[in-house]
């Protein structure tokens, strides 16, 4: 199967029920980044530890709001998002995994039974591609869903997160280029989601949070920064997995950078009125 | 020493320093309920217990926001909640305590300093006094702060709390009357106060939340609704302590109803804008 991601005439761009988008990414028909699809529905970053390590990341999660915002936290041992995707299996519904031992990357496979355990607890974190539908409808654009392939870019930084128990790292961030203007009204727009990182970490100048170069994302791959232009970074749910490699992590799984699990949630149930 | 509450007269009333009151506390020279004190400044229900069962209570918080919304959570074995009052102890600053053991309440100390363990964490949760002070503001009576000794009314009601591990139970509401216009008011200022139960969780009719006589409250003295008031519900941060009784917990230790743990945050620091 051909791994290059398909460009916007993809027939699941136009599908609207997140449930049939899950049936396909279950078939294993789509494998690739989420970016786009089902606009309106919330989108989530996925972490399956041991219960073992299980409340120091949900204090981890707390503490780093912005980051980690929970959306869903599932039983030990039960694959299925009962609150956010009832019906959902977080073993087979994400299009790609990451599977970590020791704080590195092990295995990258598209289905992760194999994998699974009993004492797994399955935490779903809000992702930026919620708001990404809120600044389109609000007027501002998004570069990032503009082209053929729709694409994120993001950044591992220098801010810290606080620690918890055994985790610890810096922050991940998304970064969106836009016009002052557009950045202000952007503020305002995705502060309103704070279950989605809500309002940006920082505006401007990328050194000063540790990035050296916008051209060269760590994760998804990069968007143009054009004249009159100022970089707008937003906190985002890949910061689990730099956690992970920094506190030297046992066992984890995550979903691989872009390639979310999408709920059933509407943007809006999440939102502030 | 008299444990019959002072009146309104009592200087600590005027107090405007979250840091001296809890001082006092320390001191033992203030061993009695909290309504009314430092007004603006966020107060917390208390829950410690131990590491073994701190996930499971995490989780339970995080699927009840209304009664269990989460301020701060300590590091096991840390007495200091260093987020939401550095330099306080939560085995001391508390003007009275409940133990419980295998879900029933045991002792009722002053200072749990010989109970305390090093593996319990601590959970402070938002409490309604927190929202009295920004209803005062918007010019609605509080009938519980009116009288001489300031006072709340608490009921165990049948609303059924989503199961977490081990912790299940019924919910606890304080519940305040209030004329219609006011009561629809009220939906909207404590909606700010999400950390402090938020909105409410029933108006009106209290046999259909299994409460028989709002003249008998489970925690608490009872306030007079008036002719022509509703009473308004709000879920309350005593729920855990039901929960403790109905879960059968083997060990837990919480403030004594009414008796809060005060913090440095501000109110408005936690409200949304």
């Amino acid at each position: 199967m051909a791994l290059t991601a398909p460009t916007r005439a993809h027939p699941l761009y136009q599908e609207r029920d997140p449930r049939r988008v899950r049936e396909a990414i279950r078939r294993k028909e789509w494998r690739w980044g989420t970016a786009g699809l089902v606009p309106g529905y919330t989108q989530a970053n996925l972490v399956l530890l041991p219960k073992s390590d299980a409340f120091d990341f949900l204090l981890f999660c707390l503490r780093n709001p912005k980051p980690c915002p929970l959306l869903e936290v599932t039983d030990p041992g039960d694959p299925e998002p009962r609150r956010t995707a009832p019906g959902a299996d977080l073993r087979t519904d994400v299009p790609r995994y990451r599977v970590f031992r020791d704080g590195e990357v092990m295995d990258e496979p598209y289905d992760i039974s194999p994998y699974w355990r009993d004492d797994l607890v399955g935490f779903l974190l809000g992702c930026s591609f919620t708001f990404e539908h809120a600044l389109q409808q609000a007027g501002i654009p998004v570069r990032g869903l503009e082209g053929d392939r729709p694409t994120f870019s993001a950044y591992t930084t220098t801010i810290p997160c606080t620690p918890a128990g055994r985790f610890r790292g810096r922050m991940v961030v998304t970064m969106r280029p836009m016009t002052p203007a557009d950045a202000i009204r952007a503020v305002q727009v995705t502060a309103r989601f704070p279950q989605a990182h809500g309002a940006p970490v920082h505006i401007g100048d990328p050194a000063a949070i540790g990035i050296a170069d916008l051209g060269r994302p760590d994760f998804g791959s990069p968007v143009e920064v054009r004249p009159g232009e100022v970089p707008v970074f937003w906190a985002c749910g890949i910061t689990p997995q730099v956690v992970a490699r920094e506190s030297g992590v046992g066992f984890m799984i995550t979903h691989y950078p872009g390639h979310m699990f999408i709920t059933d949630l509407r943007d809006e149930e999440t939102a502030l009125s």
